[in-house]
């Protein structure tokens, strides 16, 4: 006699697999759970699945997510228009404003340069950046990309392309940590520091 | 002038951290990944959510999650009506159907004996268990619960009271991994398996 498999929950845990970082036993669990202990959740995710892929697009300004044509950030006439700052992803964008550091415009990427995944400039809108950095307006373009391999490199590249037109950028200082205890920062991190000491 | 926030995606962030083991940064993370990289496989979880809130519930018999009112190894007519195996969560029964060595029936507990979380024998189906025990047929009843505190908690109580009805109550063995070096052993592992010796 076959056995009938649960369809609909195989389905939800294959489903569920496609989340970044969500293996076969983590899938399997949070099916679990929400069939078990929180089927309202279950239904509250399915809804905003929905309403977020309908109602997110890209800011045609900056690239990150908004509903409206232009973010909030962007149509903010107190921040100061004259600094960019070009981070991987909204997220990286969130822990910047969290700083309270930065008054001012934002360009997101939306990724990194990254040739074992086939992702080159061009392919991350270093045109748009170019044409974004030369309005006029702007006259310096931090860059803000993580510390990593392929940020270092996506920021190497923007860096070049952007002083070929003669425009300014920067890029946050690398350097000791706040907080930590020389003993235990890499060494890489303390070279840089001395380097760029002040 | 007042920051309109990305109202949905917030609400998809939201809704995401109520999947077990994802926090804050996690789910941003899965959120920006489906809406950047896996629209479609946005749509296609919250329509798996949906079909499995709809159809998914539990077997009448084994408690297990099912489509059907009957599950489908309890519909088995080849297995062993005579052993009932307990165990915590349906995860727990799969992995006990991928050793092959068993061919029993099962009785899902969908949880464990928990007092801080407030879930005593009588919120696990104890009743329901020892009505299912007690059907003439079952002859004993292999209490495959965690090896945990709560696990063994909860096959203790199951034990108890099912010998009090004069059910045959066993339990799995404690013991030494199989693989396993004894250097690198639990010394309690060590010890039951010596006080378990056979």
């Amino acid at each position: 006699m076959p056995v009938a498999p649960a369809h609909s929950l195989e389905a939800l845990i294959q489903a569920l697999r496609r989340l970044p970082g969500v293996g076969a036993k983590s899938a399997a669990r949070m099916a679990y759970h929400l069939l078990q202990r929180d089927r309202d959740g279950a239904l509250q995710l399915s809804q905003a699945l929905v309403q977020a892929v309908d109602h997110m697009r890209h800011c045609e300004r900056c690239h990150t997510f908004t509903e409206a044509p232009i973010c909030a950030i962007c149509q903010n006439p107190q921040r100061d228009a004259t600094r960019l700052c070009v981070v991987e992803t909204p997220a990286d964008q969130a822990a910047m404003e969290r700083t309270g550091a930065f008054a001012g415009l934002y360009f997101v990427l939306m990724g990194r340069i990254s040739p074992l995944d086939g992702i080159g400039p061009h392919d991350l809108g270093l045109k748009k950046l170019l044409d974004r950095a030369s309005d006029g307006v702007v006259q310096e373009v931090i860059l803000a990309t993580n510390f990593t391999a392929e940020g270092e490199m996506t920021a190497h590249v923007m860096a070049q392309a952007l002083k070929a037109r003669g425009l300014r950028a920067t890029r946050l200082a690398r350097g000791v940590p706040v907080g930590s205890e020389l003993e235990y920062v890499d060494l890489g991190t303390i070279a840089h520091a001395l380097a760029e000491r002040r």
